[in-house]
């Protein structure tokens, strides 16, 4: 028969059985906190019609979005949490309880060019929490906790979360009278670090910004210094423009509140030259990065937004959120060796037959199984050795022999694969490796 | 602005928050399960090339895949995850540990007409058994005590797993040379609760079955009594065909080890009318059903089959496993109202400030949740009954209050929503709530 190639598309993670359980444990690790702090699941469908998903996107999106023509039928892989998530707030908003705390971990699908890191179907971790009318601005402080408290229980460290508002540098350039290229100035800044100052100046330049203007906006989103400080230097350049104050109150406020939530300061950076490329967000702007790999870029991002969805419903729905992108941090982790569970185990006995007579061995396993202990019996006939290499390979502790021996005097025999320790004992002992087991 | 319509497709399930957290905790359920059991997790992409996706597919298939055509690329989304799994052990044969036991939960689409109760977009939950060139038949007798397992853990009753053997069938259609019609006439008999016995009869006449053979038949697949007096019966028919021996032998030893790993018999089923539709299976066959409901017919279902992965690689790979259409599934559960879980919680405690001094609300916050308590703070002005009625449709069991009397008082009240019990205590006699909550 002529075989077809078993390929998998460049672009698209299929992790090995290892890889794929640290995978599963830091997407747990995210759920359950997401899930501590009052977020609700939710799961969208993976296709939604295109007129429902491309409503406000432009042409970027369309690019980059995989289309299904089937029948009468356009249909679009969704390409962010984001969209279906108005979508699905404005479709139920009657059922919804507000502030609607919701979180979503899904795939989604983005065909950009195939390169190196870049993948084309991704996970996305959302949180966002969306107010009826209003939304209470404490909300924006508690997002970096959610994430710090993450980032903690995953066993990072080294990471910085960064904070911005959108009004404070919207007001900025209003002060200056640039604000007609507010988008392409704000594109710009945030190329600093990956560009240069010079470049910088050059594309100011270029979209004919004058070197006034360069200058002072050059120098206030550079500002340094501690938090506090770069808040009372932008506070003492005493600029009247209403949207900048507004700003500058907006941030102060959520900074002293992640304070209060109890953040250490050194994970907070208050920095101007963050904006988010989007023009989406309306206040608070949040980007994450880990500090020993900056070439990362954001793990992390997210901010607050005025209406959620404005193209489904009149309904002002003023929400704030932040989105983990998994598969991309999860490729970067292996990369870097940052991950710490470096033998993820699936079982904790391997039971091994020495003998045809099943009768006990299944009695043991079963009572194994009824105690919560996760067992598997070797079934196979192979070599005592590639039975142990089988264990040793699944990160399996301890594997348990049953031959006529352990039959006749109704034990068995239990073997620690680290250590080599091997006893004999009755099943009812078995409780005492619980602990070691489970450590 | 002009709206679109924030409509969900046909076909694709979206639920609201109170039913996505029963979803998931049956989902978490048979997810932990799996585990207990030894089966590693594997995520394979939603997109594959078209080529290997449908490297075996027939017509049927091609008709209700869904299709992506990007440039040059022929995309389709997968449409089970038994050929992913094909594909995943062909191309990572040397990395994987045989018996490879994996696991897979995730959506496959099917462009099916749409109407009620079916779906487009539905969740498989996977196992399978692959071994590398051989697989024991207790293998086969492990499955159904997992499924058991699971719908014990979910609080299904009344459900029943039938067995049955390909071979044992085939044979005996041999016997009554009447295999040139092989699975016509499975597909027919298949039929008999649905569309009864005289249709059936008249179906099998119009493939040219003489009436000899199909009251033969009839009496075979009808056999009543108990699985062993089933088993009795056939070997009592004393057929000497070779292959109705081999399986009428596997179906027994089957049969007994399922037995031996603790099944109740009357969870157990063995019966000559189930055969699965697909010619992919070649051993042991179940199917499921809920005895109050048999209308909805198997929820999970699987068998043995020769060789997974054939149209990939030259290697026998023999195997056996299991599928749970969990989307339909739960649909169903909902309909009829069979799930346990009546309050479905994401949070303990809500905190409702009486006073704008957040210092020391956010204090107690942080103190309950580095306790571990799921806790939210509403920060929103609102009615006090309209907060209360906020944490009774989330179901959170008990509010705090924290007003200026707590914070003078350095104390919190605490009201239980069940019983409208509440107390104002010390945040360190929180612990006392924990097994109430837990509950």
């Amino acid at each position: 028969m002529k075989k077809v190639e078993p390929r998998t598309l460049s672009g698209f993670m299929e992790l090995l059985p290892n890889d794929q359980l640290k995978f599963n444990k830091i997407a747990d690790t995210i759920r359950q906190t997401f899930e501590k702090f009052g977020f609700l699941p939710l799961d969208t469908p993976v296709i939604e019609a295109s007129e429902v998903l491309l409503a406000k996107a432009g042409g970027e999106t369309e690019k980059q979005i995989y289309q299904i023509k089937r029948g009468d039928s356009d249909l679009t892989l969704r390409f962010d949490l984001t969209v279906p998530l108005a979508k699905y707030v404005a479709k139920n908003y009657g059922f919804l309880n507000f502030p609607f705390r919701r979180y979503q971990i899904g795939k989604v699908y983005r065909g950009e060019r195939a390169q190196k890191g870049r993948f084309r179907e991704f996970y996305q971790c959302d949180i966002d929490i969306i107010g009826d009318g209003e939304l209470n601005l404490i909300n924006d402080a508690e997002i970096p906790c959610i994430i710090n408290s993450i980032f903690n229980n995953i066993g990072l460290s080294d990471y910085v979360i960064k904070l911005n508002n959108r009004k404070l540098i919207t007001g900025y350039f209003e002060h200056l009278t640039i604000e007609n290229n507010n988008v392409k100035i704000m594109r710009i800044i945030d190329k600093i670090s990956k560009i240069g100052m010079g470049d910088v100046i050059n594309e100011l330049k270029k979209i004919n910004i004058d070197s006034n203007s360069i200058n002072e906006l050059l120098s206030f989103v550079n500002n340094n210094g501690s938090n506090e400080e770069k808040i009372n230097k932008i506070k003492a350049l005493e600029i009247e423009n209403p949207l900048f104050k507004k700003g500058v109150k907006e941030l102060e406020f959520v900074y002293n509140y992640i304070k209060l939530f109890g953040l250490n300061d050194d994970i907070i950076d208050i920095d101007f030259k963050i904006s988010r490329g989007l023009d989406y967000y309306t206040g608070t702007v949040y980007e994450t990065f880990l500090k020993n790999n900056p070439e990362i870029g954001s793990i992390c991002s997210g901010g607050r937004y005025d209406n959620l969805a404005e193209f489904y419903t009149d309904k002002p729905l003023p929400g704030v959120g932040i989105s983990i992108g998994l598969t991309r941090l999860f490729d970067k982790l292996l990369e870097y060796d940052l991950i710490k569970e470096e033998k993820p185990k699936i079982s904790d006995f391997l039971i091994i037959p020495m003998t045809d007579n099943y009768e006990y061995i299944i009695n043991i396993y079963n009572k194994l199984i009824i105690k919560n202990f996760n067992t598997q019996i070797f079934y196979e006939k192979r070599s005592l050795k590639s039975i142990i290499n089988y264990a040793v390979k699944l990160n399996i502790p301890y594997i348990i022999f049953i031959g006529d021996d352990e039959i006749n005097n109704q034990k068995i025999t239990i073997k620690n694969l680290s250590t080599y320790e091997q006893k004999t004992i009755d099943i009812e002992e078995i409780e005492r490796y619980r602990k070691d087991i489970n450590e």
